[in-house]
C-alpha cells in the first residue's frame, strides 16, 4: 500500500489531551511505514447465505445445543423464535446476573486480611447486572449498512427501548457491538448486546466527572461545544447531517476510531425524537459505508453507546442525580484496521505499560474516510 | 478443552479494585464455557532457525532494505554488526525523537481556536523521546526461557544499563517486549523495545499517585506491603524465590496476567544487587517456562517494567522528586491467550467502552500456572 500523505505534512510528536475522559494520547505520525512481518488478519468474507441452519442465532435455530446435547449456558434446549426484526434475549452466559451482591457473601474467594495489612489491598465489591444479546434482525448476511431505512430504524427504536426499560432500574446500561472475528465476535450473524449494571464501570465514570466538570466551569455540555468547535474546523469530520455529525476524535487513540454525535442537546437514546431517529438512520449507514469501503472489507470494530448514567443507589448524594444536563449522548466506534483489510493497529507493550500511541495523525484518517463518504453527506473543511 | 473448576467452585459477578492503579476489572468466572466460533488464533511455530539471513534483526544483515533499496526509515543502508550477546540500536521507525518539541511550534496541525469556546477541548503538547530496540541475542531461536544463566544475566545487565543511562535524562524510561504475532510483534527474532519520554504517560502516573499516597498513608510501599499479603495468602502465587515473587494480581485484567516484584524495596532496575539479578534470571526463567508449558505453545504476551520515574523538569514542586520511596520497582506481564493456544480473550465491545472483564477468577489462573512450575520454586498455599 502506498502512503497518500507526503511525509513533510506531519507534525512531529506530540501528545494530544482526551478532554472527554482526561488522559493523554502519543501521536507519532508515519510509524506507519514501517516494515511489517508481524500477523495478518483472515480477511472475512462478506456473509452470503440469508439463513444458516448452524447458527444459534438464525430464526428458528436451537441455542446451546452443542456436541452431547448441551454446553451448559443457559440457552440449552431453547429454539429461537421465527423473530422477523430484531430479536432481544437473554444472554446464554451472561456476566452478570441480576441477583448478584444480595446473598452471597463475600465475592471475593477466600479472602485473607493480615495482621498489620491494609484491607485496601484486596478489595472487591458485588456487581449485579443484565446481560442480553440482540440480533439486528432475521438475515445471517445483513450487517446495518446494508439494511433499508425501515430495519435501520427498527434497531435504533430496539436501542431506545432497551435504553427506556433499562436505564432507570440500573447504574448503567452498555449497548454495544463487536463487528468481526478481529474484534471478538464469537458469531458472524449481525447482532449487538447490552449489559447493565449496578455500578457505573470506569470509562463513562471518567466521562462523567469530565461532563460535570465542564457543565460548572462553562455552563455548556462539553460535547456539544466539542461538536461546534469540529464542526467549524472541519478537518475532523467525516460526515454531518441535519442531526448528527461523525468526527474522527482529536485525541482518538484507534487509527479510525469515530464518534458519532448529535448536533443539539441529547442525554440519551431514549430522548431521540423522530427526526433526530430519521438523521441517524441516514448518518449512520453513511459512516459504516464509509469504513467499509476504505479498504474493502466488512470492517471490524467495536462500537457502542453512551448514555446519561441512571440513578446510584449507593455512593455519595453528588453521585444521585439522574440528571442528563451534563451528559451528552454519543457514541463510540473502535476500529482496529491501520494499513490495509490485514495489518491492524496492536495497542500492546507501550499502549499497554505506558499509554496509547498512534500512527497516523486524525487529521489523516479523517481525511481518507471522507473520501469514501457521498458528497451530500460530506462536510467540507471550513 | 475440558474445565478442570467445577461451576460450583467460582464466586459470583463481582469486582475488584486495582490498588496499584486505582481502577475497577469485573470478575465473571464461567463465561470462558461459552462456544466460540470466533477468531483462531495461528499457532505459532517455535523458531528453529538459528540465523535467518532474511531477518532485518539477526547479527551481520542489512537492515530496512525493502523493495526497491530502503523504506524510508532511519536503517535504510545499514547493516548490522556480528553481535554476540544483547544488541541495542536506535528504532529505525522511532515514535520519539530527542529534539521533538523544542523548535516544531504547534505540534497539532493547525489548531482553530473558536469564539467563545474554550482552547481545554483541543490540547496538545510536543514530546521528545528516544526509542530503541534491543535484540536479546544474536541466536533467532533462542527465547528468553532457553537461555544459558549467562544469557539472561547479560540480558538483565542490559536493562540495568539501559535504565541506568537514560533514567536520568528523561521523564520515564518504558523497558517492553511484545512477543509473537499475537502480540503485535513485528518481526520473530527474540527482542524487546526501550521507549523514553520527556512526559509521564497515564498509567505509570496512575501507579505514582497510587505509591505516593500510600506511603504517605502507611509509612511503606505498597507493592512492598502487597507481596506480603500475596505470599501470605498463598492462593494467587505462581513461583517464588529468595529474592522476587510472580503472582497473578488480585486484580488482573488478562486471564494469565502476572506480576513480578522484589521481595525488598528496590525502586528501580539500577538498583539491581547480584544476589537480586542471580534470582531473577531464577524466577523469570520458571515463569517464562509455565507460561509455554500453560498450552504448549510459545506463549503470546507483552512485557514490560515500571521502575521509578526520572525528574520532571516541569510541573508542580510535588511532582519534581526523582526519588523512589514510594516507588516499588515491578514488572507486568499482559498474555492474551485465554482457553487455549487458539482462543484468546478480546479486550472488546464491553471493555472498551466501560471496563475490563475476566472470565476465570484470577486464583484459577494462578492455580493452573503453578501446576507447571517445578516444586522447589512453587510456593504452596497455605
Ligand atoms: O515497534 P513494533 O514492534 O514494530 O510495533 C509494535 O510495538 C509498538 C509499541 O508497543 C506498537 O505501537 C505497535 O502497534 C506494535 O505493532
Ligand atoms: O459475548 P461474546 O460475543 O461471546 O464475547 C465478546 O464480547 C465480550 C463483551 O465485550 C467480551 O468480554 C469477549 O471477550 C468477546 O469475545
Amino acid at each position: 500500500m502506498t502512503n497518500t500523505e507526503p511525509v513533510e505534512s506531519a507534525p512531529g510528536s506530540h501528545r494530544r489531551f482526551d478532554a472527554l475522559r482526561g488522559r493523554w494520547v502519543l501521536v507519532s505520525a508515519g510509524r506507519d511505514r514501517r516494515p511489517w512481518s508481524g500477523q495478518a488478519e483472515a480477511v472475512q468474507p462478506g456473509l452470503t447465505v440469508a439463513h444458516d441452519p448452524a447458527c444459534p442465532l438464525c430464526p428458528g435455530n436451537l441455542r446451546g445445543a452443542g456436541a452431547g446435547g448441551g454446553n451448559g449456558g443457559d440457552g440449552d434446549g431453547v429454539r429461537n423464535p421465527d423473530y422477523t426484526g430484531p430479536y432481544v434475549f437473554a444472554n446464554d452466559f451472561p456476566a452478570l446476573r441480576p441477583g448478584a451482591g444480595q446473598d452471597q457473601g463475600d465475592p471475593s474467594g477466600r479472602p485473607v486480611p493480615q495482621a498489620g495489612l491494609p484491607d485496601a489491598l484486596l478489595h472487591s465489591e458485588p456487581v449485579a447486572g443484565v446481560c442480553r444479546v440482540m440480533c439486528f434482525g432475521p438475515r445471517h448476511d445483513r450487517h446495518l449498512a446494508a439494511m433499508s431505512d425501515g430495519e435501520l430504524a427498527a434497531v435504533i427504536d430496539t436501542w431506545t427501548a432497551q435504553t427506556r426499560e433499562l436505564a432507570p432500574r440500573w447504574r448503567w446500561v452498555q449497548i454495544f457491538e463487536n463487528r468481526g472475528a478481529a474484534m471478538g465476535a464469537s458469531n458472524p450473524h449481525p447482532h449487538g448486546q447490552i449489559w447493565a449494571s449496578s455500578v457505573l464501570p470506569d470509562e463513562p465514570a471518567a466521562e462523567d466527572a469530565r461532563q460535570r466538570a465542564y457543565l460548572r466551569q462553562h455552563g455548556r455540555r462539553l460535547l456539544v461545544d466539542y461538536a461546534a468547535t469540529e464542526q467549524a474546523a472541519g478537518e475532523r469530520v467525516v460526515a454531518a447531517n441535519d442531526g448528527w455529525l461523525a468526527v474522527v476524535p482529536y485525541w482518538a487513540v484507534w487509527p479510525f476510531e469515530t464518534m458519532l454525535l448529535p448536533l443539539r442537546p441529547v442525554a440519551s437514546l431514549a430522548d431521540l425524537d423522530g427526526p433526530l431517529r430519521a438523521s441517524l438512520v441516514d448518518i449512520l449507514r453513511t459512516l459504516l459505508t464509509a469504513y467499509d469501503h476504505l479498504f474493502g472489507v466488512p470492517f471490524p470494530y467495536s462500537m457502542g453507546w453512551h448514555g446519561a448514567p441512571g440513578p446510584a443507589d449507593s455512593g455519595p448524594a453528588a453521585d444521585r442525580s439522574t440528571g442528563g444536563e451534563h451528559w451528552q449522548l454519543h457514541a463510540h466506534f473502535y476500529p482496529p484496521l491501520l494499513r490495509s483489510a490485514t495489518i491492524r493497529k496492536f495497542l500492546v507493550g507501550f499502549e499497554m505499560l505506558a499509554g496509547p500511541q498512534r500512527d497516523i495523525t486524525p487529521e489523516q484518517a479523517a481525511a481518507r474516510l471522507r473520501a469514501h463518504v457521498p458528497s451530500p453527506a460530506r462536510a467540507a473543511p471550513t
